[in-house]
């Protein structure tokens, strides 16, 4: 995350949770094994989930030993589920490097996402707290349904608002509301801030998958690192799809693109079209609307550093281009 | 598993067993992974790890409540694996129904065999035992760890008894062990049980897979699903393969075909020359001895009807065709 002080109450401990995460790349025997896990966890991603689950703890006095933990486990769950993801969306590039699935093969890339998956779970399970535990593996779920949902519905354009949100949290806001609920249960938070914490981690995840499906449209190749509008060249319908087709001519337009997928320059006029309406304005507002519900979430709470981190983190969320 | 006697003092809850994994098959409100997980569910395996996790259950009083949680989780562990490993084999059938990757794609069979590690895993929360929740994760990681080594040493002629051992404990042993060490830790037998029943367990888990190995080259591609001799023809090399290669003629006729894997008719001629060897009675000798120590290994429990399975458990191990 480049924001860098939103990052300062929990700076320590987040290298904490670097230096597990380097120690665990670095544990295999199998050679082969620990080269891959070189290769996934040497590129730094943004932290965002380990951050969230380091910020939540800060309401209640406690060591921080598991809740580092946790936060090691968060990201590695993460890491998990790019590898399956690149692997299903056959992606040649992540975070500016190869894929496993591009350059060791999807079958290599499958075992190994299977491996860091359940060194995640140990990871939880070191915090030795059940409930913890079940909501980690609830996620999983989650996380697997999402995509699933995602498949199901591909090219479906009468999949609508409410879809679209349902299948948001299950893709990515069930591991964010984890990451902070986990991080208030482990610090012995009581169960008013828990909720709290978990309810806010929830909305800024949601926002943090709208502003995606936006920057999918509206950012540049280099900010995103992907083609522009790669949601509807892979016939997944998105805010900004579902805003536009409220217009009869784009409907029409994207209707016939998922018929013709191959069709590139029907899909530049339509990205081009996305562009020039208002569904950017109108789904950065929906973005809005939930961080703005996320930041009233947590009022309740004392006034400490976390919290305001937590404040700058959901801005941080809208803000962000890439 | 044909071997009706075995499962006597268990079979009301197997059915259990069974009963959970129809329950949570039907559980899904997406209706197509409703379809994938009644697909997958629906065809009845040998059932041989849940039956080890409640026979090994046997040896202290408990309401079988957990146990029968446990147990189903095992075999939902179990059918997970398969899912992602026919992913990799890029296998067609499975127990006599076409695969998942087959029939619906690589990447639902990858989200797919995703969602029920982690469903396995939300039931193996619900027993509310931190220990067993461990080992079940570290068996994941098991699962996919000799996975990967089969890959990282195919070809490899030069692995030998021991690289072979370990393999074998990592893919097949290791859940086997986890399904015997859960049941008896969750009946809540003493510590000396649970060594006990986890030796006898792992010790069972090896000779499975050692005869799975022989039946590859021995059996009738009726019996076995799958062309007769697809390890050497897909390069892994299994204990029949490194007795084989003691006799110099063979070991130079693997060589070959190993640097020409399209050399159907020395394929051929390998299996013939392997079964005409005494390779096949080595092997059986190799897979007895282990028998014979896990039936040893049980021998200071009391003697009753769980006691009495445990034992033709071991014996059916040896004396399976498919």
């Amino acid at each position: 995350m480049q924001a860098f002080s939103i990052l300062e109450p929990i700076s320590d401990q987040l290298n904490l949770v670097d230096d597990r995460l380097q120690e665990f790349s670095n544990s295999s025997d199998l050679p082969s094994l620990k080269e891959l896990l070189t290769h996934v966890f040497d590129s730094t991603g943004k932290l965002a989930r380990p951050a969230l689950t380091l910020l939540t703890a800060g309401f209640h006095p406690n060591d921080g030993e598991k809740v580092v933990t946790m936060a090691t486990a968060v990201e590695m769950l993460h890491v998990a589920t790019l590898i399956h993801d690149d692997t299903v969306d056959e992606a040649d590039t992540r975070r500016g490097r190869v894929t496993v699935s591009s350059n060791w093969g999807q079958h290599t890339a499958v075992l190994l996402g299977d491996y860091v998956f359940a060194a995640s779970a140990t990871y939880v399970c070191a915090t030795g707290n059940i409930r913890v535990i079940k909501r980690f593996s609830e996620t999983i779920m989650d996380l697997s349904r999402g995509q699933m949902q995602e498949t199901a519905n591909s090219r479906n354009i009468d999949h609508g608002l409410e879809d679209y949100l349902e299948r948001i949290y299950f893709k990515t806001a069930s591991l964010f509301s984890t990451s902070g609920e986990s991080g208030s249960i482990l610090s012995g938070a009581p169960e008013s801030t828990v909720q709290i914490l978990k309810t806010y981690s929830e909305k800024i995840g949601l926002a943090f998958q709208v502003v995606d499906d936006v920057l999918d449209i509206t950012g540049t190749e280099q900010e995103i690192g992907k083609p522009v509008g790669s949601d509807l060249l892979n016939g997944v319908i998105t805010l900004p799809t579902i805003y536009a087709m409220e217009d009869t001519n784009c409907r029409k337009e994207i209707e016939r693109f998922l018929e013709d997928p191959s069709n590139s320059a029907l899909h530049s006029e339509i990205v081009k079209m996305v562009k020039s309406s208002d569904v950017k304005e109108r789904s950065y507002e929906y973005a809005q609307r939930l961080i703005e519900e996320a930041k009233l979430a947590i009022e309740p709470l004392e006034e400490n550093d976390c919290k305001r981190s937590l404040l700058l983190l959901a801005d941080f969320i809208i803000s962000r281009n890439n």
